[in-house]
């Protein structure tokens, strides 16, 4: 196990032996490291010794180990100049959803050739893999699992433990199946070491067994596994014929992975995270979506320039602005992240529409009224122009509550149409939420205090 | 299992059944529902409902399962009226962890009452939970674990099964401890069926043993187990003596829970999810975090207020405002989320710390060129003023720039300083970017431009 500070220290050592070309040392650590520490030292090496470094690894296993832990971006660096056939050879000791995940990554000439290599018996269970979508059950499951008929018996089950089951990553779980492969029922390592050893297994499975279908969204599983607290869970096809299973460790994953888009979505910071990619691929991710606020910004500029002959004449309007734009920014926030956080984790379901609409607008309204007050009291101090301070303290009310409808509105008829909601938080909801709230403002206040 | 179309046949026949008061119906839909289910339809039932209900449930179990998946609100609305004899009965039946958990949410004196009557055994193992922290491992742990001596055979482990060890939660890896309760291997139950039944624990246990310390804080644990694919991670005290396991279904909670929080302090809306808290608990929350960027807001109105004779001069200045504010405050939300994200999954480091911010703040300068060109150009295009264009470009670049550099510094800081990163992306660090923006604008224009 490696701290972060441990972390630090290897990957200090291993930079001082690479300068020092010391590779007999060097062999030493990188076979006894773990790969998941290996990962972290690859991030802050330079191509030519991530090569080296990787040369170093004994056996073809532990560059499999490692190859799963690795970054996309390192992978790809890694693997680019490799011959197909050692790529091959490393992917024959590596789990098949593993496999299947990294060619997705490759480029395809480069896949097409390694697969086309692939002449051992997984490749059919391989092509298979790459037949599902990348996030659903299908793609993320593991062809390996325990089968059992309902006639076998605890004692052979296990015996069937140390045979053809040696190397099943999640033996925890035996699942029973009939002559068509068909899931009838579940049991656990368990209860088969608690029974008397010649009971069938149908006599203490459990029958009324939970799974999922191939073409189940990633999340959906990631959060039934999560709600039921097990720790895998079968994936049929439509006829019911048991293909594989999904592990508690690959549910992690997702909803890491899910809240980290979720959180780069709702920054407009694109979906991938960036921070580890070149300066100009992290440019290329970040350009659009300041692009949305540029031109809403730019149309904002368009709207007031409408409001010339009022803001000349009331110069001191223009310096409420910033502060209806931020309140009714930051209330719109708020809201849309509430809304998209609640449906992402079940705290709230789009049953639940116009509850939740009602009580945002009800939200927004209240702290409006409070704010609207606090903000016209300050223009009424710096100004005693009873009709501008009135003008601002209806524009941050209405701002607010709009804001705080927008906001709540926009994600939940998103999640309606099956759009994924975050995207509705991002910049393009502040954007418009920004126009509509100087829109508000200036036409109040030209209203009001007139021409 | 329930999918979300079936939770809501669920709770519309429960309600049904609730108005028809149709008890012997409800009694045996309540008893044969799974209770992760059953706390999804609790959310959405009014105090009266929820009692009848829970009355109905047929034992102690029952209760407490269902009391392990309420939401803290609804529990407590639950708990109010119980008698603590009625609590214990319940909290018996339930895992020491949770019910630790429970009594931490319940109101002090109440919790004391049903902690004087808990007077079985498990008492003391759970003062022993309550000593702890609750986000650190020793509070987050489940103290039933499976503990042999390095003599026992696989056959007496076995057997332990199926006495002392019945009702352990997590029974697949099975901990070696010595005389003095201190931990020297692991094995697990795949290992305990595979070798010949008279085989010692000693001769095929796993002596490199994995283990966090009770203090270890909540994330850590979480992000170990998710790094080494592991589905229960060894707690130890200060001398190495094994007092507790956390178990993987406990992390996957740990992830959901911190993500939830992150999200919802960098949109400035608490830590606690409050959508299904009351209007007014919602406001509560709420309402500071907006008091920060309404006092932002007016000092950027002063600030403007400072420069009225630049902006009664050039009346047009002030309709660039909004896009220069907008423009840094998108920014600055990209690089202090991806920041933030980053330091939470251990994609970034905070080692890497000037690296970071030079990153950030180069992306920052070439975005701020590119939009400080096009923004400059439709000044340009609309006034046919050089200085103007001038002054509004160099305003976009210089303040995209610093908005990226400050972004991006802050979090970086508060992870040194060990406050959490996530509150320095909420409304503090952009309300100071917008009256960082304006100020930079004014006076760019004004230097520029001449009073």
């Amino acid at each position: 196990m490696q701290s972060d500070l441990n972390n630090k220290i290897l990957l200090d050592s291993i930079k001082r032996l690479l300068r020092r070309d010391a590779v007999v040392r060097l062999k030493k650590i990188v076979n006894k490291s773990h790969a998941a520490d290996m990962s972290v030292v690859f991030r802050s090496l330079s191509h030519s010794e991530r090569l080296k470094l990787f040369d170093l690894l004994q056996d073809y296993e532990q560059k499999g180990l490692l190859f799963s832990e690795l970054e996309e971006d390192i992978f790809l660096d890694l693997v680019a100049g490799m011959k197909p056939d050692d790529i091959v050879r490393i992917f024959e000791t590596m789990p098949t959803d593993d496999v299947a995940d990294l060619l997705g990554k490759m480029p395809e000439e480069h896949a097409d050739a390694v697969l086309a290599r692939m002449k051992r018996e997984g490749s059919d269970e391989l092509e298979g893999l790459l037949r599902y979508e990348d996030d659903s059950a299908g793609g993320i499951m593991v062809p390996d699992f325990i089968a059992l008929t309902q006639e076998t018996t605890a004692k052979d089950a296990i015996a069937s433990l140390q045979k053809e089951y040696l190397d099943v990553e999640m033996p925890f779980y035996l699942y029973v199946v009939d002559e068509y492969g068909k899931l009838v029922g579940v049991s656990s390592l368990r209860q088969l070491v608690v029974v008397p050893p010649e009971t069938s297994l149908k006599d203490f499975m459990t029958t009324d067994v939970f799974s999922v279908r191939t073409d189940m969204d990633q999340e959906e599983v990631a959060k039934l596994v999560a709600r039921y607290d097990i720790l895998a869970v079968p994936v049929v096809d439509e006829t019911n014929r048991l293909v594989g299973i999904v592990t508690v460790d690959d549910v992690i994953d997702i909803f890491r992975k899910e809240a980290t888009e979720d959180i780069l979505k709702m920054a407009g910071a694109g979906e991938e995270f960036v921070e580890t990619k070149s300066i100009f691929k992290s440019m290329k991710i970040r350009l659009p979506w300041l692009f949305a606020s540029c031109l809403g910004g730019i149309l904002a500029f368009f709207i007031i320039d409408q409001f010339e002959s009022s803001l000349s004449k009331y110069i001191y309007l223009a310096a409420f602005i910033p502060v209806i734009m931020g309140m009714g920014g930051n209330i719109g926030t708020q809201s849309s992240t509430i809304v998209v956080r609640g449906l992402a984790t079940g705290r709230l379901s789009i049953r639940e529409f116009w509850q939740v609409i009602a009580k945002e607008l009800s939200v927004g309204f209240i702290l409006g009224l409070v704010y609207g007050v606090l903000i016209g009291s300050v223009a009424q101090f710096r100004y005693r122009m009873e009709l501008l301070a009135l003008s601002v303290g209806i524009a941050v009310v209405s701002s607010m509550a709009l804001a705080a409808l927008v906001g709540s509105l926009v994600p939940m008829v998103f999640a309606r149409l099956n759009i994924d909601p975050a995207v509705a938080t991002g910049p393009f909801v502040t954007t418009a939420m920004d126009i509509i709230s100087i829109v508000l403002y200036l036409v109040i206040a030209t209203l009001l205090l007139g021409y």
